[in-house]
């Protein structure tokens, strides 16, 4: 029988504050199984950018990470905030370790490019890539691997990457070895019918009522790509939850079907 | 018979010319045993106090390391600097994986405090509370550990630390477990008679020698701290070198007696 393993992702939101960041790392750390975190960036980056002058850089409407940009994200992900959740989570007896993709060539990736657009210092990877043996070594050794958004290329450029697609990357992998369950946290309790009324969580999401809602215009923007990664965990068989990061411990949140 | 290993420790001038740090890391990674790098952090920390309008905090003619300037020094440090040369190291086929001291818990410390001044978030560790076992867990991974010159008090705070008493404690508990060698690398040949004059270099510096020549003020300053360290480690038997960074691979600089 496979060991249980729980891989959580946090969101911006949960990052800004600095109290409910606190509270989340403590819910997470009496987490009982082996476990895995993967966390976003929040608001840090953004007003990093705006103290140093940097304007966002957007070409047909979305966003590039140029070689500035990139600096920014770097020490911001991978220093302050990385750094930051390791320091406490070993002031609540959780052995963190702070992981880029590029440490220990965890997960290797590919600069994006297409036809149209080169997105700058935006990377892409493959699933089948991510060292899953180096992984286990980690965290079969005690340890509980922190990751902020940034892979590499191999060439020595890191790469920022999206963090709902990571987690649900880490999560897959890991299911090779562990029986892998993946929470998706953030400052909501959960797929909600209507963004602004909490009473309306959908308890239970199967994939054809997702595709209705959203063909319904019902979860729309950001919740879209979130799900659609959430999903592709979904697949391979992974339990897949969303919830409120204060609900890390509780039974709650929405359940992907 | 223990396995050979070396640290080296690269200094901050190595590390502000890009062209420069990518042939020292070049020359690191041809090390042919199992190594540890420890860097520090350059201008770098400086520039982006300067941006972000933050002014150096001094008491009684000492620098504190204040909340905003420990941010600063985890973003670039811990974040753009550790990162980028984990990615640069991958780039040269040597696994790399960069840390803090509060990473795996590795370097527990102790905030400084004394009678008459806080210096603010600045650490000091004990030799022999370096997790030794960890250290070894990751190098005997096949792994290269790449510490910034963060430690913290396992109460959550990250603490600034001293690049070169880092890289003695280092060096000084892995002897332990490996036959270890100490390098400190910088922008000069060695320790000079005379630090304008690189025609100067003591190739062979022995401690009686090291303490007339403070006594007699031809060593000073920055100088005397990494000796001290450098001292430090030799007392423990550990091989010290001191020399250019380029010469990394080279039987060069100054050895200390």
């Amino acid at each position: 029988m496979k060991t249980k393993l729980t891989v959580v992702k946090i969101g911006g939101n949960v990052i800004d504050d600095a109290e409910t960041l606190k509270h989340v790392l403590q819910e997470f750390s009496q987490l009982d199984s082996p476990k895995v975190l993967i966390h976003g960036g929040g608001k840090i980056a953004s007003e990093l950018s705006l103290k140093m002058g940097l304007q966002p850089k957007m070409v047909d409407g979305r966003r590039i990470t140029d070689a500035d940009t990139l600096k920014v994200v770097t020490m911001t992900y991978g220093g302050l905030v990385n750094k930051n959740i390791v320091a406490q989570l070993q002031a609540f007896r959780c052995n963190a370790i702070g992981l880029t993709g590029a440490d220990a060539n965890v997960i290797p990736a590919q600069k994006r490019v297409t036809k149209e657009i080169d997105y700058g210092y935006v990377g892409d990877f493959e699933v089948d890539n991510i060292d899953v043996e180096r992984l286990s070594f980690f965290i079969d050794g005690g340890l509980t691997p922190i990751f902020c958004a940034l892979t590499h290329d191999q060439q020595g450029n890191l790469l920022n990457t999206n963090a709902d697609t990571l987690a649900s990357g880490i999560a897959t992998t890991l299911a090779k070895f562990y029986e892998t369950k993946l929470i998706y946290c953030f400052e909501k309790p959960g797929v909600l019918l209507d963004a602004d009324d909490d009473n309306t969580l959908i308890r239970e999401l199967g994939y054809l009522h997702y595709q209705q809602l959203k063909d319904d215009g019902i979860i729309h923007t950001g919740m879209i790509p979130k799900l659609d990664n959430a999903f592709a965990a979904r697949r391979h068989g992974i339990e897949v939850g969303i919830k409120h990061a204060l609900d890390l411990n509780k039974p709650a949140g929405t359940i992907l079907l």
